[in-house]
């Protein structure tokens, strides 16, 4: 097989076999093929698109690329969620603790954030003692005793999503819905649960801006989950503003844990709530989603996610302490308020920036190997839709560093629109596929 | 500028503008830009093309990417010609010294053949001694004498073609008109002649196969070339059979010979004559193009092309005595004959594999280093629309090795139909672009 005819097939807009697509998989990862050939098929498949076959081929290729988690030794059916990323986006350490509870297993391998996006291993590592860096068989043994643990992504794993997607970052192809379906269930299937709870993001702050665009995507990834044999559920939420109120590493440890003491409700508990729900109703712990979100709902009130929470933390060697007091989570020297210019309504909310200004503040990073700060980031204080008095807080800034201050406050300014335009804030959950 | 925001302009079908296309070729020629985001390019251009403009820019580009040929101190109007290739397509061997007998200066850069079109330099290197590896004061006082001489192509000469051409080769990317038009006219413009001759080849033994394409290349050829303020005429000519009846260097040379002798008339003398008076027309030889057909036709009645073409061998130290003594010339070991299998009409030549036929036999190369024999190829002893009686010769293949001979005779079986139908031989020229 000539990896040149293929390139030639794809780019006039013909389907690739099974056998080609794994040929383009395991030649990219051997080297065989070099990376300008592969960023020639790239781009004919960003202009010709991949038919549901062949991008259930390319994900199965990409997920046999390298080593599959075993998670053999857990007992009970294991349940993982992804979200497509967002600014504020704590679901996962409200949601895996909530479904815990109720005794789904959560064997979660995790990311680090980049760019305007957080990620999960940096927010868990802000509290003081946790450690991501567990081996496979002490992560399976805190899975049983707590319910649920977190490990970073592992090199072997998928090694043809990362050399595929970092060609993509480079070459302008990162848009395709085939190229992300394939990327995210690859690794997904490569990490082993039984059950796939997917939390794709629209709007301003995700990756799929659009609606349409989201909703391909998240019925090819059930599609192709399916095909793979996992039980899988896609939920369309809302990225048009930051989903929780705060925005880096220990602040959003902080949020998601005032959320399980059930000390406020708001749109990152419902979301956290709903998506938790399915992991329970997938893992066949109800027969009804129903009956899912009153167990799930229960477990809130009660303070049992909280422990499920307390004790992964412990296991993992961090300070279950920290869920009573958030006082022990590490704070920044400096809080700075920013105050709305008029009065009017929240009309807009252009949530990258607030990502970015997050990042800015050292909260994130823009290379994969930039440290990050776990005390700052900012608090936001006003949602989409809210009135607001001119000289009123709008955004709270978490600072250790005043270096780029400035910038950070033009972008603030920049991403929060205060108008008399009255609007009527946007759905929470769009649509459920199932 | 980020070379990914002109992958991604052009990848949503914007224009580039002037500057960033110059960047684009000067970053992939400095090694900034990194081959594979250079391959996602090309194939973003392959989708959305490049408008006249751009196509002008990366022509210009490409050709500043490198030295170009000075050719002050050459006396007179120089004229080039170019073909984009083909079989028994010999007709430099006969309308350059035809027009220099005119008083038109050519000094000629040529290339080596690949694959199944031969290249001018293996042809003239089969005369003995005749050497092409001269130094460009050489090269310049030959043409000054000889009116003619022709000169190897150096590495320093437009380097972004050779770059770009080697990655469209294996990228899927080669038969775009705007990549096409600029890889030819960059190098023309930069080897420095006045007045540009181009012969573009349509039909099976070309790579332009339909009409239209080779129409669309040859105006926008002609268009970039007066942009850049040269004498430019295209003609289309016909590559649905061999050109010329000789397959073959040193047999291409004698019959080159053979028709500077004014021994016979054929398609390759109508078309090389047709070339070498719109040469003598543009070089102001001549004030009309019929006026030039006159005075070349009596070049050749009189024998003096042949001349000018013992004077340039004599010059770059081949023996001249080849022109009225072609058995000077290498032969090969063996000839062999190849007989119709029954009788009708040759109603169809696929050309490309009487190329690869010729190049099995060792007249061309797979490969840049591979050495070629001068002495083998094949006559062609029958054209298009001829009538043919079983047993009559075919071909006639002059042989050295006869290790590919099997393959050989299949591939020529494969090429020459012979059948009932009626047809009419294609026309030599269909059209002339000025």
């Amino acid at each position: 097989m000539q990896f040149l005819d293929l390139i030639l097939k794809k780019r006039d807009a013909k389907a690739l076999t099974t056998d080609e697509i794994r040929f383009f998989v395991n030649s990219c990862v051997s080297g065989e093929t070099a990376d300008y050939q592969a960023a020639a098929m790239l781009m004919a498949i960003w202009f010709n698109g991949m038919n549901d076959r062949e991008t259930s081929d390319l994900t199965l290729a990409m997920r046999d690329s390298g080593e599959t988690v075993n998670l053999s030794g857990i007992d009970g059916i294991i349940a993982d969620k992804h979200s497509t990323g967002g600014v504020a986006d704590t679901t996962t350490l409200i949601a895996a603790p909530l479904a815990a509870s109720c005794g789904v297993k959560i064997a979660k391998m995790s990311g680090r954030g980049l760019g305007h996006t957080g990620g999960t291993l940096d927010k868990l590592e802000s509290i003081p003692g946790f450690s991501t860096a567990i081996s496979m068989e002490r992560f399976k043994q805190i899975v049983n005793t707590s319910g649920l643990a977190v490990i970073g992504q592992t090199k072997e794993l998928v090694p043809a999503d990362r050399l595929l997607y970092a060609l993509r970052d480079v070459t302008g192809t990162v848009d395709n819905k085939s190229l992300i379906a394939a990327s995210i269930m690859s690794k997904k299937l490569a990490a082993g649960s039984d059950v796939i709870i997917l939390d794709v993001k629209t709007g301003n702050g995700s990756f799929l801006h659009d609606y349409q665009s989201a909703l391909d995507v998240a019925e090819l990834m059930v599609k192709i989950g399916k095909t793979a044999g996992k039980e899988v559920i896609a939920l369309i939420t809302d990225m048009n503003q930051p989903l929780g109120n705060a925005v880096g590493n220990a602040l959003e440890v902080q949020e998601a844990i005032e959320i399980l003491q059930g000390r406020y409700k708001g749109a990152l508990a419902d979301v956290a709530v709903e998506l938790a729900a399915n992991m329970a109703f997938k893992a066949e712990i109800t027969d009804t989603i129903e009956d899912a979100r009153i167990l799930i709902a229960e477990k809130l009130a009660t303070g049992r996610g909280l422990d499920s929470f307390a004790s992964m933390i412990k296991e993992q060697g961090g300070n279950p302490e920290v869920v009573h007091n958030t006082s022990l989570l590490p704070s920044s020297s400096k809080i700075m308020e920013i105050q709305a210019e008029k009065s009017g309504t929240i009309s807009h909310i252009e949530t990258a920036l607030i990502g970015k200004a997050a990042l800015l503040l050292g909260a994130g990073r823009t290379k994969k190997e930039d440290p990050v700060d776990p005390a700052v980031g900012l608090w936001m204080k006003k949602r989409l839709g809210d009135q607001v008095e001119s000289g009123e807080t709008l955004i709270e800034l978490h600072i250790n560093n005043k270096k780029e201050l400035n910038q950070v406050h033009q972008l603030i300014r920049q991403a929060v629109t205060v108008s008399n335009q009255q609007i009527q804030p946007p759905p929470l959950i769009y649509t459920t596929i199932t």
